[in-house]
């Protein structure tokens, strides 16, 4: 693997100073402008040069009528033309000198033989001038970090630490909006489409190198270099967690993966025990695998599977501990010195079980503060599980209560959401131990939004945290494992 | 079972026409004043009586020193008092000829013995005086029709069609906020605590009856009356829906239960058989009861298991199709008649497979208008899974093509939401098959919001999605083979 991310053939396409587009043109609505108006409105700071046989400016960009027409020689090329084209235009690209292409159009492999034929003749023309190439049938990159962006919709996510290769484009670009929902950003995203030359197993040698990279996430629907990307994976997982969902696992799956980028799917069980030996985090959908990459992100990792929920109502609670259940997590008696410890701040109709059930309590502040302070400082506590859960209503009547007046009550309010939220990640950030927030609140609500805004993921559902937990412990048992030697997979 | 709602034990309590609250006082952060200011707020137009040894105005209501100085005997008693009372309170109810309660105040069965002992002594007052009782240890009723709430939370939801019945107060309080981002509402929901008299068959039989009832959902830590239960809702199912989450299955989730309302939990296996034989769809976590709910209230049932996938993106498209298989539903190979009829409104770049992938066109009016119509209108489609994605941007950029003026945009916009949604469900209604639509949008998207508001329910997730399709197509099969009565269950 290489040691300078610089050396990475995606370098270039994913850091180019200075890109050709081909394809865009004074009609707006064709695919190849709409890509274009995406990678201005990021606000790209090299060089953009609109190719087009008759005109002259392309969104106020000067368009010229060939490649060679060019004033320098660009870092990447960008193709969105029609199929029967595309060989010819990477032609020209290659004798101009222009050594990185992603290649947006489709009609190759995906669509059968003819197709096939024709992404074989693109590979040896990449391979006469030493292109290299993502694509075809892909939407490119987006890079927050060097305001580049080549696909269809606006980069609207603040830039992050997720990296994503995807198998479909569609994972790419459509999740910009949904990814902001968590305070999540791409460090960077690649759509790798038909993955003629450049693919995963790049992609996951780039994000090892890239420094922006916290997480790495893979919309799978086949893997075409089966050995290298299980080699390639157990190395990149000691350093990154990588997190993957793969979509060709069953039948009706396999059909459609198939007719969209004609990677070859396998049975489940195979993926399933590639992903283990490297390390991979599986994720069974979509939601998982953002959910998961999110929990990555912001949680220490836990040292054990000891869970502790903290809860004031029960039926949280007993849902969050049949969701523990069904993840495999363990959620041991109370220590009793944990018990003791806990018992000054709780009144008498709380249970000191695991749940704990704070139960309605008229001082409710001792739950946002003591309570997880004192179950994460124990020494059997591996992680909390919190029903975070904080109604402004009544904030407010407690504020009112202490006589506060109705016009310094919304900034009351707000103050404590930060003083908690802040405590919260404080305590996590002390102890290195995770605190994986569940609740059923609208992501609106005041708190949730708190929460969120300072990097504590909320979960919606204590099913979907407890995976969660079970994902980060999982891969710090593997880690664990391959550092000591012994081999976590046998 | 009752023919007349007004025989239901429960009548009284979901809708009286005088309530007594016992607990509120002048201060606002007891619990009993809490609920009292709940009621207040949801503009309860019966009579509220607070009774209280030394207070004489109770928020702004004329407070009374014993039950036995109210001028009329009320409806139903709200108690919120020390545990240790309870039975005396219950007592002046009884003398006093009201019959009809509702106990919050916990301490009883669910703390061991001696709240056991209380407990049965509670039920011997309750049966000298013919006194049906909710609780103790609940948190009430919501019946919003009835603007009566005595719960902790101000019913925020509009009334709606969702019956609930739930061993945690919290899976009805703390839900208010949460089935409004479905646009949904309660009918009714009650909090049946421990179920020292009424219980979760009550409900049930209630909900048969209750004119607003489309569904019932159910949260289960345990079954007190198995025989009972499996009967009635074998029935119930019939003529509506039963849904319900069991968090008592696992071992953790178990005890977690046993803590809460002392209910009897069992290994999920038995669960699964008795809700399998009297036709209860299974969730598997608060999240699906709710979501599987939103489906039956609002879709057609599916009259077979054959779905078409409908998307614009092969990623959704393999997703959808992973999440089918994974729900065990069919999706077979296109009909050749429909793959014709289909073609005429599709570019050549579209996959004509199942999935149904339009790709990319400039023409995306056909996405939303004459291919579900097409689809669902032939005889061969059961079910269409419908990545519904309205990228705003894109209908914008389409709107400045056709000239129209900035100003006239977001009002155009709008109006083009309005007629596609309409439109949406008006196929849905007309063809009387089931759309279930998805994507990963922000829950605030103008569109997602639009069919939301329209009862289109729009799932964050295939798999979410999936699951729902399976659910009713399950109930269809049973209801069907029991209507003819051979026996599903077998």
């Amino acid at each position: 693997m290489a040691e300078d991310i610089t050396k990475s053939p995606l370098y270039k396409i994913a850091n180019p100073q200075s890109i050709v587009v081909f394809g865009a043109s004074s009609d707006p609505t064709s695919m190849g402008s709409i890509q274009l108006n995406a990678l201005m409105d990021l606000g790209f700071k090299g060089k953009i040069y609109p190719v087009h046989p008759r005109d002259k400016i392309i969104m106020g960009l000067k368009a010229y009528a060939s490649v060679q027409d060019l004033p320098e020689v660009p870092d990447l090329a960008l193709i969105v033309v029609p199929t029967k084209i595309v060989g010819e235009i990477l032609r020209y690209c290659g004798e101009k000198g222009i050594r990185h292409a992603i290649v947006v159009s489709g009609g190759f492999k995906e669509l059968g033989e003819e197709g096939a034929r024709l992404e074989e003749e693109l590979k040896e023309i990449a391979k006469v001038y030493g292109i290299r190439f993502l694509g075809p049938n892909c939407i490119g990159v987006a890079n927050p970090y060097a305001r580049l962006n080549t696909t269809i919709f606006k980069y609207t996510a603040p830039p992050g630490y997720i990296g994503m290769a995807s198998q479909s484009g569609s994972f790419v670009t459509q999740m910009f909006d949904y990814i902001k929902l968590f305070n999540m950003g791409f460090s960077t995203a690649f759509s790798v489409g038909n993955e003629a030359d450049l693919d995963l197993v790049d992609c996951l040698q780039y994000f090892a190198l890239c420094p922006h990279t916290k997480v790495i996430t893979l919309y799978i629907e086949g893997i075409r270099r089966g050995r290298q990307f299980v080699e390639i994976a157990r190395e990149v997982s000691l350093s990154k967690p990588i997190v993957a969902y793969y979509a060709g696992g069953t039948n009706t799956g396999k059909r459609a993966g198939l007719g969209h980028t004609g990677a070859v799917a396998g049975p489940e069980k195979l993926y399933e025990g590639a992903f283990k030996q490297a390390g991979i985090i599986k994720a069974n959908n979509v939601q998982e695998l953002f959910l998961i990459a999110w929990a990555f992100q912001n949680l220490p990792l836990p040292k054990g599977n000891r869970v502790v929920v903290l809860t004031h109502s029960g039926g949280p609670g007993a849902a969050a501990a049949d969701a523990c259940g069904r993840a495999g997590l363990e959620m041991p008696e109370l220590n009793k010195e944990l018990v003791e410890k806990l018992k000054n701040y709780l009144p008498s109709t709380a249970n000191l079980k695991n749940p704990v059930d704070a139960t309605f309590s008229k001082n409710m502040i001792v739950y946002y503060t003591e309570l997880p302070q004192i179950i994460l400082d124990h020494s059997t506590t591996d992680v909390l599980f919190y029903y975070s859960f904080m109604p402004q209503e009544r904030v407010k009547a407690i504020l009112k209560e202490m006589n506060i007046k109705e016009e310094q009550m919304e900034e009351m309010a707000k103050e404590i959401l930060k003083e908690q939220t802040e405590l919260i990640r404080s305590i996590m950030l002390k102890t290195q131990k995770p605190i994986m927030c569940f609740n059923f609140r609208d992501p609106r609500d005041p708190y949730v939004a708190a929460l969120i805004e300072r990097n504590i993921p909320v979960f919606s559902d204590p099913h979907l945290g407890a995976k969660a937990i079970k994902a980060l412990l999982d891969y710090w048992v593997w880690r664990n494992n391959r550092k000591k030697g012994d081999g976590y997979e046998k």
